[in-house]
């Protein structure tokens, strides 16, 4: 006969929805984990007959899915949460967010700002998430406080701040930062020129090099207004996405955020370059960016990962809520409800995420050999009763309310609900220091502007 | 001196947004509460010297809002969440939804479909709903159970079903509930005629006589699809708009739920006539119906109220996802991020549903000699911090997951996330059985299809 075999845990639950096979569902099976890896997906009876775990978690009640990925967040601004809303992009920047950071934000904010979106993040069954902001150095510390994967981006724009002078100051910063942390297991580094109206074709040119040197990601927001493509119009002949292409940026490596307006021959290209769209819906409603031609994307065979964007335009990090969106929207926009189904908005939110960010081998789906990216949603409360098709209420009916477990390389980093590594009691009162700070900072600048005479 | 005044309830909040006046926000202020009404709101101190509560309540953390008020929905139809979804209007109707109601719909049916739903709707903060369903008694039942204030629909419908041979028998079955009920103080009854495509000319002459005669409004579905346009061009030589119009039932008394597909002309009169917009965003885009152009509803002056239709095309009963919707949408429509607010959201979801139903004397804002219809939404969580506005947060941030407390006519029905008055473990079991004897009745079908050669 043979004996049970040692594992680190073993996982049992009600249902799995592996995400590869695309709508697979497995019930009474139990996930095998080893040493933080998926050692093998089975039948819970076999499992319990082939194992001998050191830990057994039974969950009754419970869909595993892989932990969802957010493609596109400025983790740090959720210390902005709400600071203003119901308000256009440019106003929004120009005397909202940009004097805020200029005002306040330093390492220490960083640091704080992206333990809170680390928590909020992890209590909605978000494993990992690509992010793009100043003093990546502290947005390290906060990922590897909190024990989540995470890409971290080397922000490159024109214009001087407290973190950086020029483009070759944020650019060393960014390669500085990604020799020292990128051997760790759970941090990537991508490039992360902000946009196209705030990078030079200059910066562009050194990136790419850099890009291909270094085989590293470029995120970037793209095509998001059309206040950016007449300016491009006007300062280089073309829209963004045909400067970009001319510089060579297009291609497998690039993550385009938003991508709200495109002409066809656009979306052709974009696809035919490989590139992946990081789908924003909350965000791009939010700041009346308008309907991305998702449903095209689809179509043309374009990779499309969803994303929260930042606290401060969003106002939630909640990827339960941007699957549900962005079903929603793409049935509105086609006229027809067999768009986007269930399963296809979960795969963008897990497996389309982790292929952008070239870790599609590690996280995205539930498959032997991967990292142990797991997220439990409870499916006993009268929200999700009764239970046709759990896939179906995982993307129409649960929410981030409904997450209980969330384990990142094997590691359980929330537990009932509750976080293992970070302190909600101290985030709160780091939070509410920094708003008082934001707010005193608004309070001088509109004293300043009357002394003025503004 | 003047001793302090005995009162049933003294409510603290950290803040009180009353809706009535538009966008005010109270910091520390109280509601004081007897006899299920609001006595009066003031600043906490003046209260606790004012008044001798036979019950403090402090919320340090919270929010106080109106109840919210679902102006849309089928609530017995939570037994069907998730059982046919990503399926276009007419096949969801007539392959899944018509099929499984002539097999399973009775009263017992509909007195657990309808605890589930008032149970979802009670965690989710919403005090008062309008209900279209069949068996409308069972219904009655469940609110009562329920302790929710509720406006009954007596539905008609030209085909026969379980519950009413033809539209005689609807529409007596419906007056005879209204007789025995009507005077209770939760309860109110509206005409619910289906939808211009279920409902003949003779028949909606009958609901506007009796609707005259008692000061009824009228519920009813109208134009959802272009499908049902066409129809109505087919059959009747107009649009539904201008068949209502020539019947005499587009007024103030008209609750026109949906109201997607509308020309100008139709838009200015709907505002002329003065008829209420049930606006339910999920399920127009889950049905793919589209894009209510709500915009212009709120120009043209039209009261707009908001509705998550039933849970087999929503698949949630949250009106705090319907509020964030419905706000986003306006902007993405208008491409103007200062369209439709977070105020003004928060009016639709309360005190224009109180209009439509002709209830805004009783509830729909805070107000003193209102019922004490009210939400406790707690901010104390990490997903809610930090706070610069909170009527944004309630809008933008906040989910029916923030929900902890409610009160319906003075008497608590939610108390830290517990149900009061219903018991949660039963309505689970309950919804189980219906969920076996619904897939049961669909295995029936398809073993008859194959019987049949279909």
């Amino acid at each position: 006969m043979n004996y049970p075999q040692t594992t680190d845990t073993l996982l049992e639950a009600r249902w799995i929805v592996p995400v590869e096979p695309a709508g697979a569902v497995l019930r009474d099976h139990a996930i095998v984990i080893d040493q933080g890896r998926i050692r093998a997906i089975m039948p819970s009876a076999e499992a319990r007959a082939q194992f001998a775990p050191r830990e057994r978690i039974v969950l009754g009640h419970h869909a595993l899915i892989p932990g969802l990925i957010n493609l596109h967040t400025h983790a740090a601004m959720s210390l902005m949460r709400g600071m203003a809303d119901d308000l256009a992009l440019m106003e929004w920047l120009n005397n909202h967010i940009w004097p805020a950071e200029t005002g306040c934000v330093d390492t220490r904010f960083v640091f704080d700002g992206t333990r809170l979106a680390c928590a909020e993040m992890l209590r909605a069954g978000i494993t990992c998430f690509n992010d793009m902001y100043f003093f990546p150095e502290a947005a390290v510390e906060a990922v590897l406080a909190s024990g989540m994967r995470a890409t971290i981006g080397m922000i490159a724009i024109d214009f001087p701040t407290a973190y950086a002078s020029d483009a070759d100051d944020y650019l060393a910063k960014g390669l500085a930062l990604r020799d020292a942390y990128n051997a760790h297991p759970l941090l990537s580094f991508c490039f992360a020129p902000h946009a196209p109206f705030t990078v030079s074709d200059k910066v562009f040119t050194r990136i790419l090099t850099y890009a291909e040197q270094l085989d590293c990601r470029i995120h970037i927001h793209l095509h998001e207004t059309d206040d950016e493509i007449g300016n491009s119009l006007k300062a280089h002949g073309v829209r963004p996405i045909e400067r970009l292409l001319k510089l060579g940026l297009l291609g497998p490596n690039l993550i385009a955020v938003h991508m709200i307006h495109l002409t066809d021959d656009e979306i052709g290209l974009i696809a035919q370059q490989g590139c992946t769209v990081a789908h924003c819906p909350s965000s791009n409603l939010k700041l009346a960016g308008g309907f991305a031609p998702i449903n095209s994307f689809l179509c043309a065979g374009i990779n499309v990962g969803l994303g929260t964007d930042g606290a401060a335009s969003n106002n939630r990090l909640d990827m339960f809520g941007e699957m549900r969106l962005a079903a929603l929207l793409a049935k509105g926009q086609s006229g027809r409800a067999d768009t986007l189904p269930a399963w296809q908005a979960l795969q963008m939110a897990t497996l389309n995420g982790a292929r952008a960010l070239g870790l599609d081998g590690l996280t995205g789906s539930l498959l032997a050999g991967k990292a142990a990216d797991i997220t439990a949603v409870d499916f006993s409360g009268l929200e999700l009763t009764p239970c046709y098709d759990p896939v179906s209420h995982l993307v129409y009916a649960a929410g981030r309310e409904h997450v209980s477990h969330v384990w990142v390389d094997g590691k359980m980093l929330l537990n009932e609900g509750e976080l293992t590594t970070l302190e909600e009691q101290e985030l709160l009162l780091k939070a509410e220091f920094w708003r008082q700070q934001l707010e005193a900072g608004q309070r001088d600048r509109r004293m300043d502007d009357q002394g003025n005479g503004k």
